[in-house]
């Protein structure tokens, strides 16, 4: 399983399997079971995460209650709360499992001499930071230029096993609308 | 003035004078004249910016052909349409100068020599990413959460100079509200 991280860190960077046995000793593997909670706001995030196998969300819960989902991750995607991460703070955010998941974990000291002893580990995180933020701009600029509705028109349109592989109330729980609205405009969208 | 961009680099990375004269061959110094545009939707977007003096933003213009500014960068940030930068595309966004300004730039060329022949400037990007990318899932946090009026006061709290810096259309531009509604707002938190 372990092999989906040497894959990945193959794109950008060359390595042996001797430095990619070493580079995976800084990780845990940690099964975890659909609904399970990774991280809990108001606990110091501790960990990044990188799936292997299954899904992971980040929320947080808003003045009404309800529970707003800001991000997935599935198979190869790296997910945290980024700032409390680094400054090793309490979160604003869960993180939990969408599905029952596969994952490898890491926490801030780990990842920072994981970065020292091999500083071509440096180029792939430069990698998955830059795409992250990227892709988070385009985020926030949809989030200025197009209605809820339209957004998730785009959404399906460009990720639809995305789409299809989600439950429906946790892409609704993303989009910032209620399972029922959501089950409006799809039937409105295939009529 | 290329001082400001060593010590920036010597925050995350040690460099000598002879190492930072070769890393600065990569870019050039640009100077930029207010409301001067240095990238305009549809060409291809083929520099980073780094600001030595002075402020730039990022804009896109919306369906209602009103320019939605979605980031500002001050002395000591980077600014690209990350996207179209590292694929050579051609860009949705305008980057505007909002004072006159003193900047270095990079094509995606350079950046990625620069990178092979200094992997200290990995560490130094991988940095630039993270944290640029940790206050991007923030903003997305605020746009799901905040109104546009809490986040304006939630603005002028946490970064006054900055408030005051801005002239006060271009900050109504990035809040995505009329200047005339957020002098009504200002008022109103004076009174």
């Amino acid at each position: 399983m372990s092999e989906i991280f040497k894959n990945h860190i193959e794109k950008f960077t060359e390595i042996n399997d001797e430095e990619f046995s070493e580079i995976l000793a800084f990780f845990q593997t940690q099964q975890v079971r659909k609904k399970e909670n990774l991280l809990v706001e108001g606990n110091v995030c501790k960990y990044h995460y990188f799936v292997l196998r299954g899904c992971l969300r980040k929320f947080f819960v808003n003045e009404k209650g309800l529970e707003q989902t800001t991000e997935f991750a599935i198979e190869n995607w790296w997910i945290t709360d980024n700032i409390a991460y680094e400054r090793r703070l309490p979160t604003a955010f869960y993180i939990q499992a969408v599905e029952n998941s596969e994952i490898l974990r890491i926490d801030s000291y780990s990842q920072e001499k994981l970065l020292i002893k091999f500083p071509k580990m440096e180029r792939y995180f430069r990698f998955i930071y830059q795409r992250a933020y990227a892709a988070s701009q385009m985020r926030v600029k949809y989030l200025y230029e197009l209605s809820k509705e339209a957004f998730f028109h785009h959404l399906n349109e460009k990720y639809p096993e995305f789409v299809q592989r989600i439950p429906q109330y946790l892409i609704a729980s993303f989009l910032g609308f209620t399972p029922e609205y959501l089950s409006e405009i799809r039937k409105k969208s295939r009529s």
